[in-house]
């Protein structure tokens, strides 16, 4: 196929969905034509010097196939897709990519050697990886069709992919083009157009790329060695170092979701670039599913909950903090307490520290060395500046720079370090519901996900080395506890220092030593990411010994909340001694935990898990009395107060003008999680008549016994209290 | 008594003291001669003016005694002094000024017209601002002769009186000069100079003061009249309304307390000046009670128990902000779980706000023109400024400037705002327990009394104007509960609108009305203070009207820390609207409320009124388990951890290196409600021998029962559970 006619023949369709270019673009771009006569001029020879060598060697390879079975091959020209095939035809149609003595190939990529063969499907995270990252190219060579963009990069992200592209500085992508260029990614689909894999000298990339000034830095900075990989597929040819799908066709199903505007930020002057995400799947029908849970999943949104709910609002006058309402208060309140008594339980000790520090506190701790630009700084009152100035001993020196605290450890580290230490006194478990507040950029903020000001049930464990494994332990025990009683399930994950860690390598390797065992000792399942410790802050350089804690709410959806950081480098800076057992100074261990995290993110998770049907004891709905008749009012209004003083949420709905049924059927609606009907009969016997959220009967109750009951469902905190009751 | 002779018997005792000056001051200098000169002249003159008018006139005039008795005098010729001794010697003796017609008359100064006569003594208030106001004169003049001082000012202060005085740019009273400065003070009130009362001319007063640029400065500001007070005593004159003791004879007792440094804030620039403080009694055996009862607040000190029993400490990386050790968080938190029950009770609703805020707020609340320097203000991250600079909104328009909350009630107002209201849904009680920032000098900083970083029991109270009597009870209600647990009485005064107030006269008559409605049904005595109303905010100019509460603690020290102002400025700032009940749309008032006040401020009030022993529902040493032997100690752990398990705070002490009774006195220093202490015969019938820390021995008790009757006890919040066990 020419390539007028094949260029036709791609945007034609494209094309009717956008008369505007249907004139202005009648033939291929020039450029366009270079670079794929260029593409198809190296694509032959690869695939004529392939198969020369496949020729001259013709070398039988061993493959170990998934199932263990050993299979002959030829060198340089059997590929992953015909073996997949022989194994089944499902198989060969399903997999996105092999993997090869542990690398990833392309399908139709020829093995060269004695392999151990595996193949990736979509439903592993690699092969929606893959699957996703093809799809982006799809999406780009779309925009580079529809709106001549020039493309920059398109990578593929947790949950789909996007694509950036420059317009022209002025020009953006509006949401009314979302459509059409939705439309030709998925006739782009339905052709089928192959991935091939081009390997290119650095020569023959920048004669390939030569239009493309973002590609050509791309080139100049990352690619090192005399060669790299190209992929063309249908009219696009883009730099990528693979692997892709067979073909677009085995794309079923394509759906694209936002537009917004991005940055160039390499090297240069930022330049502004349009993106462009999308999701997509192997079939449509799951791409319905994902559309269905989606919907679902917005219904959840907390944002919507918390409106509908009435729990809490933002406001343009402080961008980034919640105001909590009421009903958002109580529930907080709920999950403060009850970290509270387990505090109690585990020996933890609360105390509270100041919000506004001088900065020469995060100069020690090393914050504003590495995240400065990520806290609120401000200047002290002009007396200060006046008596400082005035001062004998600093004549010349102004008054201290202050802070919002970010984190509560350096605070912590102050407390410890307030008078002299004994080992009597280790472990010393501080904790703290201090107000942070992060200097996050503000279109990073959405909902309660990403605050300026939140409150962590924060806790830093001071200890003695030996001290260590069971304190770790602890807070092992203390996270299944919590995200029991919630509802959670949880993976954990050891991470190990990095390549660029700090301090002593055999203090590393006992510590590292002391976290499996804790962590085997535990019981629950682990993995190991080796290297992937965390820094101390964002950006900071001080590495930490780290306890992934990853949880799964109701729905199955991941959250990171809870967090377990092992932290040698904080009692250096701080110089935290205490006097050991033999009366030498010691330097303490510092454990940063928390389990909740923000308090505010964890209100938010649990919206959505619960989807606004709280369990009792968090509940801002726990009961609603209705009284049947207007004369059982003031008997239901004192059920209230009996509710009410005894620490319980509890209204009351007294709207005559509505129908029994419809007021029950209204509060089940609300989710209180109990009504209370009374009538005459409840009246002259002083009961009621419970029912629960989910319309269950539970019929005539004493009324001093019910409160006694709810009282007791809440305070041992179970997640059924309907059920239970 | 020639002038120089006088100046030097008055000089003679005090030159003792101070051999540097003996020297120089041999006599009196020339200014002092012509002062006193020009003094005795026109003093003269107006006892012989005095004298004639009494004479020509001759006229008899009535006078009404405080008993109601009614006695003759003679015009412009008796003096309050005579008609007190009639009546008797030791009110003669005692009494410090007289009330003529309401006015503050000298003992001396005769009367003029029929009367209704009072007198002050110490006792009262007022008599104690004349006494000490009279006491200032006499440290005046010490600082005269003493150090060549250039007086300025010297009032009465609540608990004493200081004087403000120039002694060059460079000099400075240093603590070492106090004594001999003291010493003259005591000299000068046993002579028993008589305070003379003199008439002036504007043209006698420039002449009077000529050497004295402060008192210039004054007579040019403050002197309106074409004649103005000033009063003689020894070798002093000096500008001033009086009244004044009849002479300084009746400081029976004086002490000088500290000395440090002020500025001359009056137009002009401003000028170093030193201040010296003072306290003083009518006698000495007052003078020795006052300082063994300041040794006592001194050993109660707040700042003193906090660090003896590690309740907070503070650090200079942040200033005015405190640090809550376990112990101090303990009692933090139990005052804010108490007033959270009340709440509860109250039909109080918890809300949580941000802290940080845009300053618009602040402009529309009026804080940001009249409170604005006792603000933290920063400015917003990066992010935020590039964003804003890049919108197509407001291209040249920064991003705005963010300032730490000082109060709640513009958040709560955003709070009211953020949807519709209606009449059903008043009286809204918003309560918050907010982190606030005042940028207070940080020389006026001192302990928990004043802080930059502090919480409250803050709440805002949204209601319709008819709900408004019912809703001040409800707050006074709140406060006498509150008052009674913690072991307070009050007094309530009201203060009415201020001259410069703004709207309606006719609101403002109906809610002061209201007010004292309120205060009459609530049938505790209160006090009107007509013209008195705050401001809002410390230099605002809206006003409010306010009922002032002044609690006594334990020791009978006065503390201001509850409010109730009514607000009517606050929602019309907020343009606050509710539908009525007519359909048409409303302004609630606000009413601002705080029970604790600053709950850290309260806490420093708790801990000196108790002087350490907490209340057993505040206290963070609720029970030491003190095992008799080794043999013990398993058991006595087992008593702690069911102790702890029920949330209370239990200690052990197990040092087996101390007897019993050492470590029982020991707890009891420690100020531990109860010691359990656990032998043989406990252990085996697990039990505890119960002791108070008054070493009250209440025997033998059931482990269980005793855990169960200290839950009961703390949580009814009993002030006396060690009596009452």
């Amino acid at each position: 196929m020419g390539l007028c006619q094949r260029w036709r023949r791609l945007r034609l369709s494209g094309l009717q969905t956008c008369r505007l270019h249907t004139a202005a673009v009648p033939a291929p771009p020039q450029w366009l034509a270079e670079r794929l006569g260029l593409f198809e001029e190296l694509w032959t020879a690869q695939v004529k010097k392939l198969a020369s060598v496949a020729q001259k060697e013709h070398r039988t390879i061993k493959i170990s196939l998934p199932g263990g079975q050993r299979v002959d091959a030829v060198a340089w020209s059997t590929t992953p897709y015909q073996l997949a095939q022989q194994i089944s035809s499902t198989l060969a149609d399903t997999a996105v990519a092999a993997q090869v003595n542990g690398e990833l190939y392309d399908l139709e990529r020829p093995l060269e050697t004695d392999s151990d063969l595996r193949f990736l499907t979509f439903s592993s995270a690699e092969g929606k990886a893959v699957f996703w990252h093809s799809s982006t190219h799809v999406l780009g060579a779309a925009a580079e069709q529809l709106l001549g963009a020039v493309l920059c990069r398109g990578p593929s992200t947790e949950c789909g992919f996007y694509h950036d592209f420059f317009l022209g500085k002025e020009r953006t992508v509006r949401g009314s083009e979302l459509p059409a260029l939705e439309r030709i990614c998925q006739e782009l689909a339905a052709a089928a157009q192959p991935f091939r894999r081009l390997e290119a000298s650095q020569d023959q990339l920048r004669q390939l790329f030569k239009d493309n000034p973002f590609k050509l830095r791309l080139i100049e900075e990352k690619v090192t060695g005399p060669t790299a990989i190209v992929y063309g597929c249908g009219m696009l040819v883009d730099l990528c170092r693979g692997p892709h799908l067979r073909h677009t066709g085995q794309i079923g199903g394509l759906k694209l979701l936002t537009n917004s505007s991005s940055l160039w930020r390499s090297s240069g002057a930022p330049e502004p670039l349009q993106r462009v995400s999308g999701i997509s799947f192997p079939t449509m029908e799951e791409l319905r599913a994902w559309e269905e849970g989606r919907e679902e999943a917005e219904l959840r949104d907390h944002r919507r909950i918390g409106k509908a709910q009435e729990l809490f609002f933002f406001h343009e006058l402080s961008p980034g903090s919640c105001f909590f309402l009421p009903r958002g208060t109580r529930v907080y309140n709920a999950l403060v307490a009850f970290i509270r008594a387990e505090y109690t339980r585990r020996g933890f000790s609360e105390v509270k520290t100041p919000i506004l520090f001088s900065t020469k506190l995060w100069e020690v701790s090393g914050h504003w060395e590495h995240y400065q630009e990520d806290m609120f700084a401000l200047q002290p009152p002009d007396s200060d500046r006046l008596s400082s100035s005035l001062s004998d001993h600093a004549p010349s020196h102004p008054a201290d720079t202050l802070a919002l605290k970010p984190m509560n450890c350096p605070a912590h580290c102050l407390m410890f370090a307030h008078r002299p230490r004994s080992w009597r006194e280790l472990p010393l478990r501080l904790a703290d519901f201090g107000a942070l507040h992060r200097a996050e950029a503000s279109g990073s903020l959405g909902g309660l996900t990403r605050l300026r000001c939140f409150q962590q049930d924060d806790a830093h464990i001071f200890c003695a080395p030996d001290q260590l494994e069971t304190e770790i332990q602890g807070c092992l025990d203390f996270l299944r506890s919590v995200y029991t009683v919630l509802g959670f399930s949880f993976r954990l994950a050891l991470s190990t220092r990095p390549s660029s860690f700090l301090g002593e390598p055999c203090l590393w390797d006992q510590a590292e030593q002391v976290l499996q065992r804790a962590l085997e000792e535990f019981g629950e399942p682990w993995e190991l990411n080796p290297g992937d410790g965390a820094f101390y802050g964002p950006k900071a350089s001080v590495s930490l010994l780290q306890i992934d804690v990853h949880l799964r709410d109701a729905l199955g959806r991941p959250h990171q909340c809870g967090t377990i950081q092992l932290d040698f480098q904080l009692p250096l800076r701080f110089d935290l001694q205490y006097k050991g057992q033999a009366g030498a100074p010691e330097h303490p261990v510092v454990i940063h935990r928390a389990v909740l995290g923000s308090v505010e993110r964890m209100l938010g998770v649990l919206a959505e898990s619960c989807g606004g049907k709280w369990p009792l004891w968090l509940s801002p709905f726990q009961v609603v009395v209705i009284p049947v008749g207007t004369e059982q009012e003031e008997y239901a209004r004192e059920a209230q107060r009996r509710l009410q003083a005894a620490g319980l949420v509890c209204d009351l709905d007294a709207n005559s003008g509505l129908t029994l049924s419809r007021r029950v059927r209204r509060a089940q609606l609300a989710h209180y999680n109990f009504q209370f009907v009374v009538g005459q009969k409840e009246q002259s016997k002083r009961t009621v008549n419970i029912r629960t959220r989910d319309n269950c009967q539970l019929g005539e109750w004493d009324l001093t016994e019910a409160v006694q009951r709810l009282l007791e469902l809440q305070n041992t905190r179970v997640p059924n209290a309907e059920q239970v009751f």
